[in-house]
């Protein structure tokens, strides 16, 4: 088989630079020749939101954001954009409030600028989310994509280590997904390597001292490329497991991701070939189970689905769930016994079984 | 310093399939609902296009395109497209085919679907250029990004073998000089090492078999990435020079390309940090420059400017004329005395100064 494949590059800007989220702003602002200015922010968000619009005027701030974007909440900011004449969106903040600017994008048209303050990466995509009597709905759209992103490290400070570390590792999961994705190509395989170099250089640095601006820039950097690699490729057979686990058991959702991600990579890379290669040198090792094996190792990574509300008996109905999603591209088979011999393992924490054997490249 | 940058990617859709072009045509066609298509390619490239546009209903073929799209021509196309209702531009050949595209797209903001035939790369760019009284002037324009570039490698079949190679380390040339380039950022560094490790892969088996259809895929895609990380990064100190020699005593471009960037290479690499150990794990060496000279030996590559009709009796001219638009940005400092040495050394085809030793990551 050749190289075929087909790619959608998302056009987008990026400033990147910590300490300049309030120049780098306002030169956007400027360039857009925006005039009223939305500028969306929870209350919690509030300190980092007027720190890093100083330096615009802002017509309308506005708080009123809650998790998976509620559609009477989304309704109600339509309006207040209309009615005040919005011409530029900008939000300040974690996927709940990108979310919101989003949501009315959507309906809108109006222009994004997106300054996110966590790893959740929503800003590089052009996916949307709403909730409707606690049915959430998704959709893919350009018009949300946000025109420019934001990117300061030293918003990024206040998010404690631990909850860095699991979002981290969450867009660490992200990235080897991607290598192996329904709509994987060499371009988002790319893309993920570096975002796994940038997060396996950066999660450590965290892991030692959470004011490390240059670990914080790392770990945002690879953030932003894993939400890239990630929307592009779609969702591999890690997070089609996660997603039944988190949706059918309630588990945390990082620590889920943190659990399961050795035990895919661990049971896909023997079968993976050039995917398993670029995983083994973004990590700069010798195989790609041995990489993120040292840097789960560094970073103290949650090790068993049993820590986390997962008990043995849900392993056979998990299993049921799981086989009919699992993506045709995987490079390993699925079946009822290696898909139970994985979960197994990935409940006990056990070492992944020993007949998956990478051969180093 | 931290992790400082300002990156625009630039959207546009990539179909890649060997084989598959006048399908992904007649898919792309369909998909902007375009019902008057241009079809530009030359009288030379008129077989290619025939084939890849059998799908597809042409309003208008256009075949009087010329190197560096002479402005006259480009009016009287400009006029052929408004006076025929055209909704689509669709381009089948090389840089003056696409070019001829770019020129109309950037007066009408008709939408153009590429389908390149060599490696040169100006169909994921947002350049145009145009030549009146046998001046050249180009420019910025987002209008002129094909939408959608159609990569078939079965097209590049009848590029001979010399100028695939030629081509290729043209390409090649790009991609390490995006490295330091002024606005060289790690996106662009990361999709310049992923167009290392294709052409790396592709251009041997080319020079081994011309109809190797593997290696030109890899070639092909490697193309593309260049473009796209040069296109975004700028001219680094390599084209500064390559320019200058072109511009002045009317070297052969491609074999100037081919013969500087070794020395270039060798010259930047040890204060090139990071950027040579990406070129070095690109090319899967040990060092950047035993990658680059590893790749060269297998293509019996182009080795002295001498060659070429460059004298040596030039060099202190070529040293005054080049030294003032060397890159801010180049990570070494470039003297009279060391580029003196460089071009000394690229002129008589010796190995590059002993003391330029770049070492092992």
């Amino acid at each position: 088989m050749g190289l075929t494949f087909q790619h959608t590059t998302l056009g987008q800007r990026v400033l990147f630079g910590s300490g300049k989220a309030a120049e780098h702003l306002a030169g956007e602002v400027d360039r857009l020749s925006a005039r009223n200015v939305m500028v969306i922010a929870s209350a919690r968000e509030r300190p980092e939101a007027e720190r890093v619009t100083a330096g615009i005027s802002t017509a309308l701030p506005y708080d009123d954001v809650a998790p998976h974007v509620p559609i009477d909440k989304a309704e109600k900011a339509r309006k207040a954009a209309t009615d005040n004449g919005i011409d530029l969106l900008v939000c300040v903040g974690g996927g709940s409030t990108i979310g919101m600017a989003k949501a009315i994008a959507m309906t809108t048209g109006l222009p994004i600028i997106a300054v996110p303050t966590t790893y959740a990466g929503s800003e590089a995509t052009n996916v949307w989310g709403l909730t409707e009597a606690s049915r959430k709905i998704t959709g893919v759209d350009d018009q949300v994509l946000p025109v420019t992103v934001v990117y300061d490290a030293e918003l990024t400070l206040s998010l404690p280590a631990e909850l860095s570390i699991a979002s981290g590792l969450n867009a660490l999961a992200h990235c080897i997904d991607s290598m192996w994705a329904p709509r994987a190509d060499p371009i988002n395989q790319a893309l993920a390597g570096e975002g796994i170099r940038a997060l396996n250089g950066g999660l450590p640095a965290i892991r030692t001292n959470s004011d490390d601006l240059r670990g914080r820039e790392l770990a945002l950097y690879g953030a932003y490329l894993s939400a890239v690699a990630f929307a592009s490729a779609g969702s591999g057979m890690h997070h089609k497991i996660c997603h039944v686990l988190g949706g059918r058991w309630n588990l945390p959702h990082a620590q889920t991701h943190a659990t399961v991600l050795p035990y895919v990579l661990a049971f896909n890379a023997p079968a993976a070939g050039d995917a398993a290669r670029r995983i083994a040198a973004a990590f700069g090792a010798d195989t790609s189970t041995a990489g993120l094996n040292a840097l789960r190792e560094t970073l103290d990574a949650p090790q068993a689905l049993k820590d986390y509300g997962f008990v043995e008996g849900n392993i056979t109905e998990a299993v049921q769930l799981i086989l009919p999603v699992i993506p045709e591209s995987n490079p390993r088979p699925v079946t009822e016994d290696n898909l139970t011999v994985l979960l197994t393992a990935a409940y006990a924490g056990t070492a992944p079984d020993a007949d998956w054997t990478e051969s180093q490249p």
